[in-house]
């Protein structure tokens, strides 16, 4: 048994200045600044931001074994309205548009984009779960 | 601006039926458990598992282009002890081992482990961050 928990979510950044300039110009406040690493504080979690070298470092592999992109870190939203203002104000801020938001198949709204590195964002409009107004997001349990 | 936020993270994975067996094996309960993807109730936050080939096309890209590995996903505990019962539990259920937990440069406790698709958790123990009994975490800030 292990606990059903993320406590913090570390990217690993080719440059670190400019993907801490990324998240600045989304508008997010690092937390306790210093140097080598960037924290941030989220809804019950951190984010972390970790240059490559030093994570494939301290998890003792190579670097060429790191890669990005199979993790989605999703962002949910009340409306669809603010799906596209969260896509929008992402890609002025410079992250690569990978798929404009749009009515999807599972009765949704989701856009995604892709941030300095590659790590890839959606951002989601989801009618069936709940959602509380500090971005906590819970799928109501029918128990079967 | 963007919201500091995450509301749910989605592994994309080879073989979702061999995924879900290492989750249940570690003790985690799906909820409300459905065809062609799995969720998860995470403190604050959801878990996914959802198939390569749909993330790839869900994102409008190759699968080529996928990878994992750069994103670290951790859990964090109050004592040394529960970090080496956590780490071990993981290894039990099918974990690869990367680092077997142990003291390191920042002053904490910290292992890692990558599951059946090489996504990588991090096991630790901070002494230096809040820690509540549901697993969330934060970085005292002193306003520097």
């Amino acid at each position: 048994m292990t606990p059903q928990r993320v406590s913090l979510i570390t990217l690993g950044v080719a440059d670190l200045a400019a993907s801490k300039a990324f998240y600045a110009r989304l508008g997010w406040r690092e937390v306790r600044p210093q140097d080598g690493i960037a924290f941030y504080q989220m809804n019950g979690l951190l984010l972390g931001l970790f240059p490559l070298g030093e994570l494939a470092k301290d998890q003792g592999r190579p670097e060429a074994r790191l890669g990005t992109g199979a993790i989605t870190l999703a962002q949910n939203f009340a409306a669809d309205a603010e799906v596209d203002t969260a896509w929008a104000a992402a890609v002025s801020a410079g992250a690569v548009p990978l798929k404009k938001p749009q009515k999807v198949f599972w009765g949704g709204y989701s856009g995604y984009y892709a941030d300095p590195d590659g790590h890839v964002w959606e951002v989601a409009m989801n009618p069936f779960w709940q959602l509380t107004e500090d971005g906590r997001v819970s799928i109501p349990d029918t128990g079967n």
